[in-house]
């Protein structure tokens, strides 16, 4: 098949088809390091980072480094000119000069569609604003794939800050591509927005519960996210409800033999370090796939006729 | 000819000659990054960045990159042991021994010459205090090279901060190697240092104004600098003059045809951002014109017979 | 012989033999940057640091982009996820999944030896608490063995801060493989922690003094530390101690011919700069030896048939 991802942006989940996942995920399947130690050398990965980030950052770099690329940028807009007070304008026209693609984090929502109709090379969208984490999702979406071996038909639970939770909207609108249940578990302050909401139950079938334990016994993949303190209001608010969005082993007792829980890391109290040695947990496992897909993303956005 | 930048410092402008600079230029020309992509295999750029830079910064990693070779360095003072209270001797001898050639930048005047007299390996000065920043004269005089076909004989405004504006004074002494008539233009508050002046007069044919109006027909460069509110003693007098140091598209009206607007950004709001699609905004290229003149001098530098 | 670093753990140096530690230096004797330079390609070295260095992480990227290989990395907690309030474990085990060997500074005691235990990649000590440095120790000693053809019934001055000073223990537990005589020179509030000493007695002959010209002619080596103002609860007990920390040329005039004098850098007041164009001072060489034992090191950790 033609390479979908050659020289192209990925700025939302929504611009790719299910073909498109199941290739990229096909060339994750594939991608062997070592065979394509030189694949990308000489180009050069801009990382564009205003906010900070450890883990999608670094699992980027390490994707590009395997395969023979670098990587320039930087990691807090703070080491970057915007203190001078350049304009993001100036700062993308720039690094698209340096660069031959641009990995992009901004606080803001959009940053990353503008980012992609300025630059002439392709903006890889990192988490945006509370919207948009694509390859997050794309990453989430190949971990449920590996490790039931299918995505259609589950009943997936979506639990914690649905609301600020950037990788929650993505992963949800990549899901859409196949026919899941998706249960969306939440105290009422963090629910998923109601214009999304309306937009995603067009697309998929979901149940909404502010109670874990209503749901579990159901579930094939918990996807938890992490709930902020300082979302709240209020303090108390926050203590009141945070015991119900912690996985309890005593939760996990009712459960499928083979649920799997997810997490897009770093994690807070919501899951006790207790479950890591368990068989469900699978956040661990997800970091290596994210290396895995970001290696093939990279891989097929510079490369016009891939091996695979 | 004899390789006139191998092994060598690059602290001042002054130190080349015309033909230096000229053949620099035929390199940057001439320089591919594809044929060359191992020259610099094996060598170490060190970045010692005692103020935070963007562009340049990342201007030499995309350069050092670009053909093979590897940066590391820091680029704020806070993540260094200066934090400790080492003395900039002992963290320049440091780097000397893991490096093969240091970009320095440094808030003081003479901090480059001081390296280059500690350091057995080349310095390169990205920017010390005020008065020098060779490589972004180097980038904006094979800009009007590429763009008008010659520096010499042309009308050439400096306009905006000339007292601060460590970009003016570099550029100024690279054009007394060529001649031009220099039309510097500023607030009074922000004129040229007058023993500069004097100095820059005896080589080249200077004009001062304070109205960009009054002289833009004739130019056939604008190299225009960022006004820095914190320069001024009263915000009042800055509100005051920051009209006059903006260039307003009705100034473009009365223009030669291929006027051309440099700006070594970033830019604040002395160009706004209507100018950008105009035929006469050449500062992006000039991002671009800047990393070929820096993978040139690097491959100069590294290089005892280089290919062209 | 059997290469006994491969894919080990560095972190104590009392977890390696006097025969791995000449090993070691044998390696670095001979070690070729040029003829190695594809020698780590694809290897990604992954830097950790919770505290800022400029000295240790960027010998350590120098070292490992000489030999081919890459790194990533943070050198500032700041800049990472822990911001979130990540615990340690999971940004471990992340950066586990992202590279092939760890390089890890942190302010607590133990954290090295608890990064071994979760990584399954090889972890290195890069400074933990104030107990161990053992790369540091290994360049100490390598030192010594280059300067002084042997680390053998040498007398060795060890003078400074004792106490915090986290290189001063595992250059003691290095020196127990040998048999020097060692003289701890220090301020009372300075000296080696109890503990400690009862411990490295059983090892090495020490003696110890609180003024270094009552020991310096004896001394084939002063190995000097850093004493840190912010140590003392009083700074006017500081005030009038510091002078006698401080090797004055004066102190110079009755030592052996051979003397060296190192420092694991940074320093403060403690060597002034006078003395750096003695036949004395050896510590800007050790900072090369550090760049050469590093190299070996990484070699050997992921090279299992080492060419030496």
């Amino acid at each position: 098949m033609t390479n979908p991802f050659y020289n192209k942006n990925v700025v939302s989940i929504r611009d790719f088809t299910r073909n498109d996942l199941e290739y990229l995920f096909h060339v994750a399947d594939n991608i062997n390091s070592n065979s394509l130690c030189e694949a990308l050398r000489n180009k050069i990965l801009g990382l564009v980072f205003f906010e900070p980030s450890t883990r999608t950052r670094l699992s980027f770099e390490s994707a590009m480094n395997s395969l023979g690329g670098t990587c320039i940028g930087f990691s807090e807009s703070s080491s970057s000119s915007t203190e001078k007070g350049e304009n993001l304008n100036d700062t993308l026209v720039t690094m698209n000069q340096y660069v031959d693609a641009l990995v992009l984090r901004h606080q803001k929502d959009g940053v990353a569609r503008f980012a992609s109709e300025i630059c002439t090379k392709p903006v890889i969208n990192a988490g945006s604003g509370t919207e948009e984490h694509p390859t997050q999702a794309m990453l989430d979406l190949y971990t449920i794939f590996k490790e039931l071996g299918t995505i259609d038909n589950l009943n997936i639970g979506i639990f914690g800050d649905l609301k600020y939770g950037r990788t929650v909207y993505s992963l949800l609108y990549g899901l859409s591509n196949y026919n899941p249940t998706v249960y969306l578990i939440s105290p009422d302050l963090l629910q998923l927005r109601s214009d999304a909401l309306s937009d995603i139950r067009e697309k998929l079938s979901i149940e909404q519960h502010s109670n874990l334990s209503d749901v579990i016994s159901k579930l094939d993949v918990i996807y938890t996210t992490r709930i902020q303190k300082e979302r709240f209001p209020d303090i108390q608010e926050y203590e009141r409800v945070k015991g119900s969005y912690r996985i309890d082993e005593s939760l996990l007792k009712n459960t499928k033999d083979n649920l799997i829980i997810l997490h897009p890391m770093p994690r807070s109290e919501e899951i006790p370090p207790s479950l890591d040695t368990t068989k469900y947990a699978k956040y661990f496992k997800q970091i290596r796939y994210g290396k895995l897909i970001r290696s093939a993303l990279l891989y097929l956005i510079f490369t016009e006729h891939p091996e695979y």
